[in-house]
Parts: structure tokens; C-alpha cells; sequence
């Protein structure tokens, strides 16, 4: 698979996510007391984000639910928070596990894995 | 100040803070058992940030330090880990307090600053 479809997957995937768990509200309709599911794309960089962000009454919500990049043409996925697994549905989708890397596991660990080292 | 000003201004503050960590690696030289401070925009949805991803040993280090976003006209600091504080570097670069929203305090708190309550 090239680049550019990895691209278009990992986009679909963290779009999916962001829409199952709430819309990715414009900010014209910003609630600032509820929790609000966020993605970012740095196209440039090839970083792919979602957050959750905002506020259960006085508690602070902050966090990096999915941080996925693509090095040197293999992706790398540093953060999942998602039930179902990134590197699942990326296997489901085609991609080959030699070009899947757990970031989130220690380089040691991934070599008990069938995924990329790195 | 209009907003293409505030976005050079916003990417120039994290670029600055990134590299004060360590430089933005590019990929050929990932050193893959170290940390790395990244950086990631999203031009679309006008937002700006900073991490800090690795490995020290068989400890994992996951964190975004900076995130900042612009919405209607107005910045919005939603994570601080900088020492200095990103609202003072754009207080300093002239950017006036009611344009800036610390969404990392409550909104209860806010009311309290003399910057916006957002």
C-alpha cells in the first residue's frame, strides 16, 4: 500500500473515533463545561491526534486519546486509547504488520510481536 | 492584532520551546530509545502543539506539553508545561489579555484574571 493511502486510512480511523465518542464541535458551539473529543492533523509532519478536552464541572479533562505518525513509511502508533486497537483495524484494512509499529511498547517488547520493531 | 498575526506568533512560541528542549528530530535519525520533542500543527483547525514522546529505559514517556488553540479570534491555552508560561510570551509580544483564554483554569477561576473567561 502507498503513503498516500496510509494517509487516507489513518484520517478515516481517527475521524471514525472522534465521531463515535462525540462530534468535533465547531466552536461556535463550544460547550465549556462538557468534554469535547478533538482531532488534529498535521499533514506536513504526519501526525495524527485525537483529545478529549474540557471540563466535568470543576475537574479538568486533558488527554492524547490517539497519537499515530508515519516514519519512514511504516506508522507508528505512540498512543491508543480505543477499545478496539489501532493496529486491528489498520490489519483489517490491509496493512501489512511488517509496517505497524507499537510505539507504545518498549523496542524489547515488540520483538515478541508479529508488528515492525521500528 | 489580526488573526494570521496570532497564528505566526502562536507557531513561533512552540517552535521556540521545542527547540529549546531538543530539536525536532526528523525521522531518519529517531533515536528510538530516547525522548523526543514534537511538535504538531494542524493549520486547519488552527491548532498548535508540543510533545514529548520516548522512551528513558523500559519507561515509557508520553506527554503533550503545549496546547494552544485559536477560536473565534481568541487564543486558547489549553495545556501549559512551560516554565516561563505561554500566556506571559504573548502578553509580552503584545497581544491584549482579553484575547487570551486559560482553559486549563475553570471557568469559575477565570473570572478572576484579568484575561478572557473565553
Amino acid at each position: 500500500m502507498e503513503i498516500e493511502k496510509y494517509r487516507e486510512l489513518i484520517k478515516s480511523i481517527v475521524e471514525k473515533h472522534g465521531q463515535c465518542d462525540s462530534d468535533d464541535l465547531p466552536a461556535a458551539t463550544l460547550r465549556d463545561r462538557e468534554v469535547e473529543t478533538q482531532i488534529a492533523f498535521d499533514l506536513e509532519r504526519d501526525r495524527y491526534l485525537m483529545f478529549h478536552i474540557g471540563w466535568r464541572g470543576e475537574r479538568r479533562v486533558f488527554g492524547c486519546v490517539i497519537h499515530i505518525e508515519i516514519r519512514e513509511g511504516k506508522i507508528w502508533i505512540q498512543r491508543d486509547g480505543t477499545e478496539v486497537g489501532i493496529a486491528n483495524e489498520l490489519i483489517a484494512s490491509g496493512v501489512p504488520k511488517p509496517d505497524i509499529v507499537l510505539g507504545y511498547r518498549s523496542p524489547y517488547m515488540r520483538k515478541f510481536t508479529e508488528l515492525a520493531v521500528g
